[in-house]
């Protein structure tokens, strides 16, 4: 009866728009109204990601597609260089090394951001590396890469591809893609995309395409080059996610509603100053400083003398609020509140109610309603602007 | 205004109660809720594979878990037979040339299946073949292989695995995988097992997981073990398609309420004996004999004196009706009339009756209510028994 409020990383609500238009009539995959459909709509696309490059939809999770970027990009024993931050970058870590690349890995304490001077510091003494790894946000900690500033380091001192994990923020955080000088940029459906699980999106640039194309990819499935030549068709190598395809058009619509992507991104942006401001308010440690933090997700540290554990299922079991624990080794240490997609500054106001409520009953020290009154103020400021 | 009446190997028409199962809220896939979602839902299945082993679920189309199938068991240089008998078996060999296997071709003409004495015969001379791969039904000419038989000869004459490309059929066609044999059963969701694509389902022999733990893959999205491993836990490693296997649930509804799966199994026989009939009576070719047809598609050759390419786009223009063309060299030469999934005796009534309609408008020479006549006698026989 009580609704789920699942504050996660993904998968994320999806809105009933998005669910009403994904319910509509298979159509073939090899038909001119799935050719329409596809065309449209990864060209909505193209300004999320921040590129005129053709959007390739995969009918797969975002490391189906991440997984594409490395084997199509880098032969086995070439070298790369990974920024890992946390459990995501870790994850590419292993994809480059199952594959075999020489990784040099660049990694920061869980909580950090890669900085300018970090990666020049470290691509000073490399050469012959085929292409730089980085998450653009980390899932983990709540960390937002200086994508920007870090392609511009990528470029200055290497000749490397500069591939981006996407996954966790595209939709909700602002993307250039090309003016940027990303070389591969990959995001999936569930997390800002307000989708379900079940499609990847990647854009590749004219640069990256050349590297494919002398690349001998040892991967059927996961072929770029098949993506290109039937995307030229208006069409998918294999059958496509159709439903999910659907689903992004009325996601399009969405964004068009809210008054184009630029907003999208500021409604994100305000959200997490909210949480930021409440739990600062209610003197709850937040994992990362205000300059790295990620516009889906904050990381969020134990109130003191609480346990963690039984305090995330109490939420969840009398309010129906549903945070992420943290991962790895902070485990036990942090917990997620994801606020991506189709989250709006009431759910924010919500949750922090509830939040506030659930500590009460954990007898935590606080000032009840101080962390709702902090999110409520910066909501106003952001609206008087 | 008009509904498109898809008759097409797939993408097919998915139920009302399907779509309304994924019409649900999103839920974590690291949840207690998902967890009792994919074991309840994973062991419903299994009826349908003839396992008891677990079934695992990949979020991405069949040719991806084709392609696991592959590299999680064999490795460059290794030798392998490849049974084809059209193009999806063409398919199965390029995945394997391009994983470097050394491949022995089965090859049989388009309409035609691989018989017991075939594969006996073309085992007889190898050594060392590592894994025998079949389409159970293929696609591109409608032919259902006798992979019970070939089961047994694989596992007479040979130490190999047996791989099924189960991907067009199962779900309509009787699977007694662990009586017969089948080392490695894969199918994807979007055929006969009435929902969106995006979902692969695959089961594995106690044999078949023996050479995978020795093997080393070269993939991670496309790991095996990492999926085994998951789950035992209830879970998946990457985010699943959490939409798609809620309404896998709803599938499993369906299929109890029409009176268990072996009812499935006999409604689709019934309409491929339909088709077949009416076709016959409207003299008009059938690709494949009786023995070998399919219960889920049937090839059919272009009416005597008809450009088929007009035919078919006439009949999808004027009539809403959707027929697939032929594939490779079967290109212009016939058609393909699905009849899986989410279909009916009376959607076979239907179409027959529309492509009589069709027939007319081409002044086919014929005796207007034939095929439909031959199609009911099929189904009151059936109906009487």
């Amino acid at each position: 009866m009580y609704p789920n409020i699942l504050r996660h990383p993904g998968p994320t609500p999806i809105p009933k728009k998005v669910l009403q238009a994904m319910n509509q009539d298979m159509i073939s995959h090899r038909s001119e109204e799935f050719v329409r459909l596809y065309r449209e709509t990864t060209n909505r696309v193209k300004p999320i990601f921040g590129t005129i490059q053709d959007i390739l939809l995969l009918p797969s999770g975002g490391t189906a597609a991440l997984e594409a970027a490395a084997v199509n990009t880098v032969s086995p024993g070439e070298e790369v260089v990974v920024i890992t931050v946390g459990a995501f970058g870790d994850y590419f870590v292993s994809i480059c090394e199952k594959y075999g690349f020489h990784v040099h890995k660049l990694e920061k304490a869980w909580g950090e951001a890669c900085r300018e001077e970090d990666l020049t510091e470290f691509l000073k003494p490399l050469s012959n590396i085929k292409a730089v790894f980085a998450t653009y946000n980390e899932t983990s900690t709540g960390v937002l890469n200086p994508i920007d500033k870090l392609a511009h380091v990528v470029h200055t001192c290497s000749d490397a591809l500069f591939i981006v994990d996407g996954v966790s923020c595209i939709g909700g955080a602002p993307a250039e893609m090309d003016q940027w000088g990303i070389d591969i940029l990959v995001t999936g459906s569930q997390k800002a995309m307000m989708l379900p699980p079940g499609l990847a999106l990647l854009s590749i640039s004219d640069k990256a395409w050349k590297v494919i194309e002398e690349n001998k990819t040892p991967s059927y499935y996961l072929n770029l080059l098949s993506y290109r030549e039937w995307a030229s068709k208006g069409m998918t190598p294999n059958t496509p996610a159709v439903s999910l395809i659907y689903g992004l058009s009325a996601v399009c619509d969405l964004i068009d509603a809210e008054g184009g992507f630029s907003q999208t991104v500021a409604r994100h942006d305000l959200m997490k100053n909210m949480v930021r401001a409440a739990m600062k308010a209610l003197s709850i440690g937040l994992l990362t400083s205000d300059e790295v933090a990620s516009p889906t997700i904050t990381a969020i540290r134990t109130p003191e003398g609480i346990d963690l554990s039984s305090f995330i299922g109490h939420l969840k079991q009398k309010y129906h609020l549903d945070f992420a624990g943290g991962l790895g080794h902070l485990q036990g240490k942090v917990f997620r509140f994801g606020h991506m997609g189709y989250c709006f500054p009431s759910d924010i106001l919500e949750a922090v109610s509830l939040m506030e409520a659930g500590l009460q009953d954990f007898s935590y020290s606080f000032d009840p309603g101080a962390g709702v009154k902090a999110a409520q103020n910066v909501f106003l400021a952001a609206h008087r602007k």
